[in-house]
């Protein structure tokens, strides 16, 4: 008999019912005794079609202060993040909130000094590549000096396509923010400017506006140039690609594994179409990590508010760039506080 | 709030602690209520080590009949599955059981002629590569019929290296255990005569009598010719390796995935040596299916005391053909009952 | 300047013509001075078309004595070949013979003998995977001890298609002839017996009596086991494999490069539907090497009459096991004469 | 019997030994005739390393006027290409060039003149990559449509290692300088600007002004973003990468089929560390195809004086961008003359 957390999640859309029906089937030693939705029945109904039951606030100020709620899990709407992880930290539980942690870099370092008010970490950001099992043996391979120091680092971020709305700033700030993120834990360095070209267009989207692809290049303090293909309408797939390229060597992130054809003349495996099978058991392994510490009342291990404001900060800068026609921007990231060195 | 299953688990060996500690920190909605060893204080060190706490019962009866415990899962070493197994039907609880089920085919027919008695299965095997992940896609793709009626399939079973005394004998009971059973599940067909030949021996074995590698050729009823290459002691890793040719096409198993390094002259990548690494999801996934149908009273859907069976008889003349120095050993096992087909 | 060889060429048909292109366009220093067909016309067209000169003989004893003709190249039709290298080797002509050598392993044994006479090797059998690099790459790291003794080989041979008049001898005798050979050279050991599995019959063939896939299973002196799937209609591409499994690790021989597609959510790569294009730069390896040697008044150093005598008698073999209804057939091929041996 | 063309080489160094020995032993149909080093005694050594004879001129004025040379390949020092090929130019010979065509854009754009007061091309540039198989291949697929209209590319152009006088010049001109050539002619298009990123330096060179790795960025007029990461001392070997990235899917260059290994717990294959060997089959094609055309008196089909233009105006504007600090330079190249397109 091991001790049961208990979840109250707020925001039961597309990621947050993924979300419950993660935290009630898959993920164990948890209990979800609160939900909370801004749409009045949402929550509701999703937990009849899982099976589930829960209490359903209307208020998710509500859902805070229960005592039945231990730790609060955010995956309401982007511009609901702020004035929810601010309260639930205001109340003292530990809070999961999924990326981006907020709208800009401000409200980023809002919640990052609210946080650390309380003394210890108290929240943790959803930047799942950081438990997808590829890219933690990627970074022991860094770690361990196999290749050496690193100096360039080659990633892709194709999405199979994206609606006519899914515009030049949302490529930055929903797609290649996973690229910023995960780029400056694995190389375990902090970016120094950044600048985004912009090919020429695919014919797959109309607005003359929307650039796709874009390259989003960055150089970090020590001098690793780090190139981001961020292409949303490639048309063949969703393709993660990360090569770093050390002094001695070079570490390439490997895919996930299918069974190969030899048919019609062709040797050929299936890619992804789906981003969220290609994380699915990052996701799985985040919530384990993040459950196994809160339940044990113990911080979070997992990305943290810095991090958050670290993107924040960064593909603001990308948008500055964009915006002035490929300009490179320096960035003044501050040194990390000490409050997120473990 | 979802249900919590009660399981009761008799074995706490290498196996038993495993999916002790996967039912209590992997598997969600389940409560380990019971252990049970033969060896007196192995249990509870065990669960001492995992920060759990259960009954512990010096007697497997026991703790079949405890009315806390709703599941019973056999991990227990070989020779004690059959009664086991038969002691849990009896009492007329689910009963999940380590492969191989029985020591031999009787012993086999048994289990299934017992529960056959409960009008409905109670048993579920532990073959978990039928919850692997590339195998459900392999099978999926075999039964599309994208590569037309199979013909042959090429199979390996290798271990980085075993023991003295893992003989010739345990290869094919232990080892190629595995692929008896999964061919005939992934290629739907019942196998009509077997035959191990014994190529020359490896040095890494001191044993003249101990022929490794062996490889066992099995023929179907429909004509499918299976060659599995058996290598307990291949050095170099675990590794498994499934192409099924077809009429129209080639589907080959893939491996799991591991960064790609490229250094000294090689591009390479990591060969798995611990074959619990290669299965875990499996492993993983095998419990969530069995528990979510048993959790509702609903017979478990996995290997079935009949594969047990067929795997039983087929291993036995696989080892009759090794005593008559690879003479080919014809099998007349006998349709699957319509019990067994859903 | 470099010396020029005379070169006559007996039989231009598909392989003739193909060779008399290669040795016209492609290898440096030879001359093409003679041809020779049994179809009146049919050479001088060939020569026309390739926009060549060469006399032209109506007998192939003529070319054969001209002495503008210091080298003998045989690409006649199968029947011929026997009457034609013994009468090259009795006017004392250096001669490169496709495979095979001659029709059964009688008349193979004659041109032997035949040789022996000569007090050195004056002939080269067309077994031209002999030169291909990839083979010659695997056949160094077996040599270099890299990965132990040999213990097994996995091969396939597939064709695309077929006509339905190439029947289980064709599949014999001109496909699975090739792995016959090249393994014997490949693990510098003989065979022992040979026996053919007759798996299910695909459906692109319609005569019921030729079976297609074949499994040739083969084992030699020292115990290594080899298994050649040879399936002359698997319908999606020329296909060759051969793993070398020994002691310390695999050794897999390497396909033809082809430029990677992601397209359409598949990763892929062309398989070559054609085997010339597959051998390709072998066949011009196997002609530069024939002639530096014979040139030079050497002896050619490529596969001899002797690897023709054994792969006549071990197909031999196969077909009378194919006849026995798989029976394994014991193979007793005398030690390779001195006279073979460099 | 064919027509065998005579060919003098004017430098006799590491490539001009090996392209004698290649046109003497490798190249059907060429006889060369004349040789011709700047350093007394030297060309004679290698014809006698050889086994070659051939006429051994002190002046190359002389080999470029002698009857019996109909064509000439220059494989001077790269000071020397300019007058040697001018004077070819001006006797109306035929001229086979190494790169660089010559040491800048001005002494190129003298070249082009030259050629065009003849009527027809008469220089061929030894940019062989046109020549590798894998290249066309790369080509045959964009040209074809199959990825839609390229975007973007993706280049590596690796070194194991290099002097330490291998200077970030000698970086763009000798290293760089083949993906300048190659993606021009792969993407049909041409350079609208250029810019040299600087990379954390390798600890592999000991002069700080020597920068390695570089990015070269390279944007076409239709706005293909093309980037090549130059290294030329990565330690693990010569590494060559294309991939291009197009509307509907990315085609990938292969590398070099080496023999795979499984041993020691590690799936690997080899990585050439030597240039020559990558492209070897590509200078033999080559060459092939040069003597093919000027055999029988056409103008030569590979790659041109205007593409020695190109590159060598490129080339240096790399240069400047990496003296001022990696500032893009915009290029002003004209149109291809009407002369130089088919
Ligand atoms: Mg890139
Ligand atoms: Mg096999
Ligand atoms: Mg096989
Ligand atoms: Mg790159």
């Amino acid at each position: 008999m091991t001790k049961t957390t208990k979840v109250g999640i707020i925001g039961i859309g597309f990621i947050g019912s993924d979300h419950l029906n993660r935290l009630t089937k898959t993920i164990a030693n948890v209990d979800v005794t609160a939900v909370c939705d801004i749409v009045p029945g949402k929550a509701q109904k999703v937990l009849d079609e899982q099976g589930l039951q829960a209490k359903d606030f209307a208020d998710y100020h509500e859902l805070i202060n229960d005592p039945e709620v231990e730790v609060v899990v955010c995956t309401a709407s982007n511009e609901a993040h702020y004035e929810i992880v601010m309260a639930a930290l205001k109340a003292g539980k530990f809070c999961f909130c999924e990326k981006p942690l907020a709208l800009d870099a401000k409200q980023c370092m809002d919640v990052v000094e609210e946080e650390q008010k309380h003394g210890r970490r108290m929240l943790q950001v959803g930047f799942m590549r950081h438990y997808a099992p590829e890219y933690v043996q990627l970074k022991n391979i860094i770690d361990s000096g196999q290749i050496g120091a690193p100096l360039m680092a080659d990633c892709r971020h194709y999405n199979q396509t994206q609606p006519e709305e899914y515009d030049s700033t949302r490529s930055i700030i929903e797609t290649a923010i996973h690229e910023i993120d995960v780029m400056h834990w694995l190389l375990n360095d902090d970016y120094k400017n950044i600048k985004v070209y912009l090919p020429k267009q695919t014919r797959h989207v109309q607005n003359k506006d929307i650039r796709d692809p874009q390259i989003v290049v960055m150089e970090t303090k020590s001098g690793i140039n780090i190139s981001v293909e961020v292409f949303v309408r490639c048309q063949y797939g969703y393709d993660i690609k990360c090569d770093v390229i050390g002094e001695e060597g070079v570490a390439e992130l490997p895919t996930v594994p299918q069974v190969a054809l030899r048919k019609n003349a062709k040797y050929s495996t299936e890619i992804l179409t789906d981003w969220k099978a290609r994380f699915e058991s990052a996701y799985d392994i985040e919530f384990r990590d993040f459950i196994a510490h809160v339940s044990e009342d113990k911080s979070p291990a997992g990305p943290s508010a810095w991090d958050g404001y670290v993107a924040a900060v960064t593909a603001d800068a990308a948008l500055k760039s964009i915006e002035e026609g490929g300009k490179t921007q320096d960035l003044d990231i501050p040194e990390s506080p000490k409050f997120y060195k473990e």
